[in-house]
């Protein structure tokens, strides 16, 4: 019996994207939910809706529902442990939401699948080892080790973007106590405050404008001016794209993998983000590791959700020959 | 038929110790080299003379020597692919070694040598998941997960020691181009120059006093006057201790190890070093994190003689039994 049809969820700092997925890995469907000032209940209702939403406009039976979350996991018991940019804490995710939706449920952390899809059918196609950092409001790291998911010592996944590149650098957010990590200089976040510094600076750019008009600068109209070939919106890509190749480099002396993969809401900025990554990087990379490509993420902003169906279609053959 | 006797060497960016050590890890003499500005041929020179002079202290016969270099290594090959701070680049080691000394010979990086010993038989006994740093002139890193040695993805080794944790810090040494590496702000190299510069700020105080005795301050002095109370020589080992944690935050977020033990030269300072580096540690994990405990190594600066020797005990297990 093939594995059928899923469901995928990629939960954002921000957003939430689902896709209804076959097991030829086709998307039909898609729901997206922006995020509200929410606590943990709103959060899961959230994620009923945006399922229930898909499942209806399917004629389809969904089988089961794969979620990649931007937290410490416990595998063993399906508990989401915490999470930087989400209130969720020591959470029975996988009990809970099976529960309320009636069919098997899997977890992983949300970068841990990105890696996973793009290396089986994606960017790292063939490479048996991967470091991918899905850059967002925060940034997930995935690292492929042999062909599988490594998710540290205790199983709860790889923390990258909470790698200090910068010591002094600015406080961390959310639920992170510390300074300067990747996530405090390289993420969306980090991003959209540069590009905000660079409009208060220069009265009268296109990016002043807008901030002045919107009283903030969301993520992706940054990266549109960027493409327009707005200087300050470039400035602030670039100011993101050296820090992540700083963080690269550390991350490509540790794991040395064949390739590094870039992935996240952000990736929509393309060589304008990675040129100046990849220039810092090999700059600073041990000289007989610098031939490590970075590439983008083939399935871009959908490889989360992606390979939140793949975890879901393989659970469920696990399932049915197990 | 039982491993026999073996000889590790732990060879350092400054120094290097040789060790005759029997099945029952035993050490029944020892060899020290200091370093030399020596050049590749020399250094292998040194190497051998080393080993000759415990195998002439010896009435038994030494079956294999082990090797623990700081260093990336091809392991297929056994070959030694480049060094920060030691002259040595794409050297078939290995072969080199076995052809002058007439028995098998076995190489591995020398934190990761240092790391297997103590998750085995020292300080991080019974962990399946353990970070060990090795600090001296430069800093190693080896990481054992679910029991067996990590070593990256082409399986040269993991340069813990040249993760960035201060982005616009000093420059690396030797071949590393990067600046702001764990290694260039927490090795034994950027403790001596934090006492130099300490020394130099106060004048009259015994760290000033011995730099201008001698016109460089070495580190077990450094460590020694520390023990003694000296607030200079205390000053630059929390200055060195801090920024360790701040690295050991990151490989926690990284790996989530069991235990992270702190081994090489270094580590004769104790609680100095280590106290800052916990206190640095558990103000920057994350929280969940926090509780991992940051050890000396049982074997201390011999972990990686001792290492290389188990290594080459394991490697005559598998020659005997293949």
């Amino acid at each position: 019996m093939p594995p059928g049809n899923v469901i995928g969820v990629d939960l954002g700092g921000t957003k939430l994207l689902a896709g209804a997925v076959d097991s030829g890995l086709v998307v039909h469907h898609r729901a997206w939910r922006a995020s509200r000032e929410r606590d943990q209940a709103e959060l899961l209702d959230d994620l009923v809706d945006a399922v229930d939403e898909l499942r209806a406009a399917m004629d389809w039976n969904v089988d089961a529902v794969g979620f990649g979350i931007p937290c410490l996991i416990d595998q063993e018991q399906g508990r989401a442990l915490m999470a930087v940019n989400l209130p969720i804490a020591d959470l029975a995710f996988r009990d809970v939401m099976s529960e309320r939706l009636g069919i098997p449920v899997y977890i992983d952390n949300d970068a841990n699948v990105a890696a996973l899809v793009e290396q089986r059918f994606g960017a790292a196609q063939g490479a048996e080892n991967v470091v991918m950092l899905t850059i967002g409001t925060g940034i997930g790291g995935g690292v492929v080790v042999n062909g599988e998911s490594y998710r540290g010592g205790s199983g709860a996944g790889v923390e990258l973007g909470h790698m200090v590149i910068d010591m002094d650098g600015p406080r961390c957010q959310g639920n992170c106590p510390n300074r300067g990590c990747l996530e405090a200089v390289a993420s969306g976040t980090a991003m959209i405050r540069e590009a905000e510094r660079i409009a208060r600076e220069n009265p009268g750019t296109p990016l002043a404008i807008e901030l002045e008009r919107r009283g903030t600068l969301p993520g992706p109209l940054i990266t549109e001016l960027a493409h327009d070939g707005d200087a300050g919106a470039r400035q602030a890509l670039e100011h993101v794209g050296r820090r992540l190749g700083v963080g690269i480099s550390s991350l490509v002396n540790i794991f040395e993998p064949e390739v590094v993969v870039i992935g996240g809401g952000v990736i929509g900025a393309g060589d304008l983000l990675l040129e100046p990554a990849r220039e810092e990087f090999r700059a600073r990379v041990l000289p007989v590791l610098a031939d490590r490509p970075i590439v983008p993420a083939r399935f871009g902003e959908e490889a989360g959700m992606l390979g939140a169906a793949c975890l879901a279609l393989d659970g469920q053959v696990r399932r049915t020959t197990a």
